[in-house]
């Protein structure tokens, strides 16, 4: 059984995902995970702290989907394989990636979601620059790349594919074709020494 | 002066900026627009028609900066200016952003605006897909690159580091630095026969 705390995530998750960031009202997430509003703000202390505490929550579970693709053997397939396991027919991805989308978007408006949605993209970022490094470490891919850089364009290209598929502008098919076209010549393989 | 057409337009385009779609109330903005709610229903039928027709106006104007950059003479250059063009220190480019962005983020949830959006969008990708078979036929630009997969990758990659840009995690600079470092990669230039 979830506990409280989880509860309350889980809700706020699935309002967002329903209602968007500008549409939760925190006495309806209470309500909906069976506690008080006063348990809630004593976990969250206000809404802002429950934004952000989803958006970590959001962000735990694309990890766990992420390490699914540690399979292969490649590391620069491990590396694809990561970096397509957010854009998935899967309703936990589908709905990750909704509510992170959402929480971008409202950070515009949003002053104090601001802090922790960079922490957020650092992490995603640095998860993608590390991959990129061992890929390189195991001479698959050109040591040209620059990790950093890389692993933050693609990162933002996974955004913005996303946010096509989100809308239904591509299938989820689409999106991940173009995902990897995109990561072949992003990212290449390195020239084999004859 | 603008016509009251215009001015109506301006005038959401404003408030969707300050406050977001979900924001917007009609009769704020034919206030701030100097008209009465009836002519804006006139031109516009409904919010919905008013979205819409914000969502061309911002087009639009983002248009007219991207033909700034058809000063260069190579046509590949000019695909990289024009990629570029959408993320400068410019207010009326940043605001063109910013709408851009949260008329995306609200499509996920407001069912009408996803036809226009999904419109716009193609007509944007055909674009770059259009300057990238220019740069083909002359010569500059590998051949190998399918100049329609490749445009939407470049639009989806400049919204992903917009959303970047809008919420402060990455500067006009950064942004535009690692946008130009993903192009060099996406759309290698031709080798030149010796």
């Amino acid at each position: 059984m979830a506990s409280r705390r989880e509860a309350i995530l889980q809700a706020s998750t699935k309002a967002i995902a329903e209602r968007g960031v500008r549409g939760l009202r925190v006495h309806d997430v209470a309500e909906v995970a069976g506690v008080s509003p006063g348990l809630l703000y004593y976990y969250f202390k206000d809404r802002d702290g429950l934004l952000a505490a989803a958006l970590t929550y959001i962000n735990d579970r694309a990890r766990e989907s992420g390490t699914a693709s540690e399979g292969s053997d490649s590391p620069l397939e491990r590396l694809h394989l990561h970096a397509l396991a957010d854009i998935q027919d899967d309703p936990e991805v589908f709905e990750n990636a909704l509510v992170w989308h959402e929480l971008r978007a409202s950070a515009v408006f949003e002053q104090p979601l601001r802090a922790p949605l960079a922490r957020t993209s650092r992490q995603w970022d640095a998860e993608i620059a590390d991959a990129i490094r061992l890929a390189q470490a195991s001479g698959d891919l050109a040591s040209t790349v620059d990790a950093d850089a890389m692993g933050l364009i693609v990162t933002a290209l996974t955004d913005g594919l996303s946010a096509r598929w989100l809308s239904g502008e591509l299938t989820t098919d689409d999106a991940r074709a173009h995902l990897s076209t995109a990561l072949t010549a992003l990212l290449p393989a390195a020239r084999k020494v004859s």
